[in-house]
């Protein structure tokens, strides 16, 4: 059984400092989980199916936790997440959106798409500090993980 | 807009001394959230449908967040998951199954039900306490909760 602490995250996120500051943030929770970072809509899709410059699984495996952006480059975190939902080897994967909007808009439709949970991600770095050491008290301390086959 | 605090939780749970444990954890962390509690299947489904005895919204009104056990009698958890995600007005409501069940099959069909997390109860008391402690700072202190319409 794998540790927890190994289980990955996948951060699909494009903004620089939005992306520095989650870090950092994991690392003052000492979270030793291992965060892989894309940028784009795009390259979410080919991560998780595991397609062109990430077909190596061992180099990119399958996180085990996905934190998605909504207002990304190419693709939305909406069509994202509307995809991975009908994948039917990665469809179990808890998704939870961070988000700067709080939009209900996008938070009925994000839930209407089946994500786990969504959060609003706060301006200033302790209140981000302070939501993620929940989300790793939460998410990686405590919560059950479905057994998640590769896609394809 | 609503408080947060004022959030109501619905525990579907049939074991009296876990129903005291949970209520316990909560007030230890002081959460003031009303928790209502429903102890078989028909029961969950007749107050999440708003029929029989609560009919009455004012008393007995939809949850934020439900607290499902999975081992019940009359429906399990598994057929009250499954009956609520195929309710327009109500299958948005976030629900975390909280069971003694560790299986996989458990853990994986709840995620193919659009379960948003799973927890496996603790025996210890104290453990217990730590986890509803995570879960209060996280679905209590931190989750953006979609738009809930009555049902029917």
């Amino acid at each position: 059984m794998m540790d927890i602490n190994e289980y990955s995250i996948l951060l699909i996120e494009d903004d620089s400092n939005d992306i520095l500051f989650v870090q950092r943030a994991f690392r003052q929770v000492n979270a030793t989980n291992p965060i892989r970072i894309v940028k784009d809509g795009d390259a979410a899709i080919d991560y998780l199916a595991g397609e062109g410059k990430y077909a190596d699984r061992d180099r990119y495996p399958l996180p085990a936790l996905i934190l998605l952006d909504l207002k990304l480059p190419r693709r939305s975190g909406i069509e994202i997440l509307e995809w991975m939902r009908q994948q039917p080897g990665i469809k179990r994967i808890p998704v939870v959106i961070l988000t700067s909007s709080r939009e209900s808009l996008d938070i009925d439709l994000s839930y209407d798409l089946g994500v786990n949970s969504y959060l609003v991600k706060p301006v200033r770095f302790d209140a981000l500090a302070k939501m993620i050491a929940a989300l790793d008290s939460y998410w990686l301390q405590i919560n059950e993980y479905p057994s998640v086959l590769p896609a394809g």
